[in-house]
């Protein structure tokens, strides 16, 4: 079976038909409506009454990731810290995280491996591992949901025309990992791939900032940046010259390659974004573009495509 | 592979050594203590700050359930049911549930079944389903986690000397209809197998009577009374007589079979318990024992050894 450790969580468009990713868009579209002030599906987190935060990602084995490539460690951490980017997405700051394990039998240390990357995860970031359930199964699954809190929840759509479009680092080097790992190269940039960064002090600071749509960068920039202008209805002009290009990366993995969990927001006032990142202490985010009125996400003067082939099987 | 549909999500010994089931354990140990008035690792929730409570409940295809026993609906709603039961045993109510979901490819209607029989339980009992993620997988796996609060959550711990023990309803219909499944018969009482309905407003009404510990019967009321006993430090003595066993079931299922979703509960003072089941309008429980100073669990005269045969494979 063909494996991929970038593969997505989320599929950019819902997929119409039968199929595993109708799962959500169809549980989307049975739900009630909230009540004020709640957000449920469609945004990092479901926001809940008093800005409380929650999110689950899954990791499949084979699916998400190939323990060829991966150690258990690894991804213990990953399943943990890819939640936490969720929660900083919402400018968040995280509460508790439970986690549904199914092992399977005949990996001696396995467990023990997978534990201790979650609880480096959760002691990193101050999001204790509080509960869980365990389970025999015929490949490596686990499910994190991670619990918070948001003053001000940050959503996808509340972005407006003329405001500017930050990312809060360099791009791309998960991306460049995979494509080493895929060609049997040694991959200088793997912690980027392994070891995401959840960027929780980030999300805040961009919330002080007044950043008015925000999410987590999983599925790639070209992928998720249509989220924000799809949900916000407004339409993205991103400049080429100034996206930010990890070490190591190309131009087109920066902007194609998912697995950054950099965070993108819009703000409308680039000097208020650049003080509060400074007194949180975090890295100058970097404008990479405009909102306009309406239109399409452009790439200088080319509409920016999905591009990025989606690396399903 | 052998499976099981009444297999156990929870051991009831903790297992030294490697293996599956020692990843509860093992990060219950790690973890640090919580807290004052939380509860992590050990009771059916998660008790986090001002009585919220969270708990994850998993179920893996060829483990817990088998797909030629158990339709998709059924799944789903049990899935959830099960986590509801985990709030119905701390004596809370249910906030909201996210579900991860992991779906074989070439299962045409498999999403919108699970999802049915999701929304099912979730409008039935009450706890929106607000978030989710889901991804292909070689095999069906759901795990859904639910948040809710109690304004006195009932842990296992709580019981003192003299106290009344009871279960809120007959027991053994899932064994029973488990059995007949297995023998190839048809399960008259399969409804209670795949359908159990988390008992929320009893455990509410336990907690204003008085409850001192309470956990739902998961694994079998053999194994699952001993937690009480050691969380709480008593002896516990059982009357056969007056274990109410479920119609169409044996006394050797309602003790040791699984997956029947009762509460049981124990509670200084009979009366006020009858007198709050009945003000909730609900089925007046079973006394079926007394806690004692200390010692083991006794049945009748005997001691109750684990007894129930665990399935595991």
């Amino acid at each position: 079976m063909a494996t991929d450790p970038n593969l997505r969580r989320e599929r950019p468009e819902p997929v119409s038909g039968e199929g595993e990713f109708a799962f959500i868009d169809r549980l989307a579209e049975r739900l009630p409506s909230p009540p004020a002030g709640q957000t449920w599906i469609g945004d990092d987190c479901a926001v809940l009454a008093d800005g409380r935060l929650i999110a689950t990602d899954l990791l499949v084995e084979g699916v998400h990731f190939r323990s060829a490539w991966a150690d258990p460690v690894d991804i213990g951490f990953k399943a943990l810290a890819v939640n936490l980017s969720d929660i900083a997405a919402m400018g968040g700051t995280p509460e508790a995280a439970v986690v549904a394990v199914a092992l399977p039998t005949g990996r001696p240390g396995l467990a023990d491996e997978l534990l201790a990357g979650l609880m480096e995860c959760a002691e990193r970031f101050g999001c204790p591992l509080v509960g869980g359930d365990t389970s025999t199964g015929p490949d490596l699954f686990l499910a994190v949901t991670v619990t918070g809190t948001a003053t001000t929840p940050v959503l996808r759509s509340g972005a407006g025309p003329g405001e500017t479009v930050f990312v809060t680092g360099p791009l791309g080097a998960a991306a460049a990992a995979l494509a080493h790992l895929e060609a049997g190269e040694p991959a200088t940039t793997a912690v980027a791939l392994h070891r995401p960064l959840p960027r929780l002090g980030e999300g805040r600071a961009a919330t002080e900032a007044g950043a008015t749509a925000m999410l987590d960068l999983s599925d790639g920039l070209a992928v998720d940046i249509r989220h924000i202008a799809k949900a916000s209805g407004v339409g993205i002009e991103l400049d080429p010259d100034r996206i930010p290009v990890a070490e190591g990366a190309t131009l087109p993995q920066a902007v194609g390659g998912g697995d950054d969990y950099e965070l993108c927001f819009t703000a409308p006032d680039p000097d208020r974004v650049r003080a509060a990142f400074e007194r949180a202490g975090r890295r100058e985010p970097s404008a990479i573009g405009v909102t306009i009125t309406d239109g399409d996400v452009t790439f200088g003067d080319q509409p920016l495509e999905g591009g990025w082939e989606h690396r399903l099987r």
